[in-house]
């Protein structure tokens, strides 16, 4: 999808798809709110480095949602379960505190999540499994660690997610 | 997807993926965003007929993204392109006046343009096909049909973007 130009229209709806608002849009690409409305409203030409910028992000989803469902798939394989939990972060401050590796690739929560949503539906579609989106809740999950004398971990934010759902 | 209810989290990130701000959706779903707030944020359960709603134009377009992507590979078959228009509408009046068929099924015009840009993903994803989004100009769009004859259709307005691309 990065071999051309998108016009501005594309370049929105591009936008829109990764489930950015103005502000955020402005903020990833370090310009601001009225630059990005000069590019999609046509009276300004778009850069390609912010189109590569945005079109790059929606690679790196599309990467993601395949290498996540792929191993959903290869875990449901072994251990069948009906029901999964992902963590997502309700705060940019959380997300960057407990993703550290993974802020250069998807710099804001909002894409994780959008990442996340996709993975859910992905999910369902095609694996018919059901996986529910849980925001990070510090406190309890801090609770749960010390209750159970887990240490911090990816892995151990899953379980705390999955002792979530009901 | 629409066989469990969806948490706070869940919600927010299915009216992301629409492409959706706070004010459409709260227009949409005949509420104030205040009430959308309080759904959004947990204070305030989400009411099955809200989900329904989103997950039912998800749906919707979903399925429109399939059968059009069905539609131009079948096209192409017959006839190789290498490039194609698909015009999208820059109000919300011109969506409903060039519509009136459509706009039960995506009643805004940001739904058509979010399933417009799925739909130009997948073909060039699956197709390798390369389909620009092109927003109705009423005034030029009226200009090309006088100049060639022709009424007003849906066959016309995709003459006419097609017209459009360099």
């Amino acid at each position: 999808m990065s071999d051309y130009a998108l016009n501005p229209t594309e370049f929105k709806a591009l936008r829109w798809s990764l489930g950015l608002n103005e502000d955020l849009t402005a903020q990833l690409l370090k310009v601001s709110t009225n630059e990005l409305n000069a590019w999609e409203t046509g009276s300004q030409p778009i850069p390609p480095l912010a189109q590569k910028q945005l079109l790059d992000i929606d690679d790196i989803i599309e990467m993601q949602v395949l290498n996540t469902c792929d191993g959903i798939e290869a875990m449901f394989k072994k251990e069948p379960k009906r029901r999964l939990a992902f963590v997502v972060y309700p705060s940019q401050a959380l997300y960057t505190q407990y993703n550290p590796e993974f802020i250069n690739l998807l710099p804001l929560a909002e894409l994780y999540t959008t990442a996340a949503w996709r993975i859910k539906k992905e999910c369902k579609l095609v694996l018919e499994v059901d996986i529910s989106l849980v925001p990070l809740d510090v406190e309890a999950y801090k609770a749960y660690r010390e209750q159970s004398g887990m240490g911090e971990s990816r892995e151990n934010r899953a379980k705390w997610a999955a002792s979530q759902l009901a």
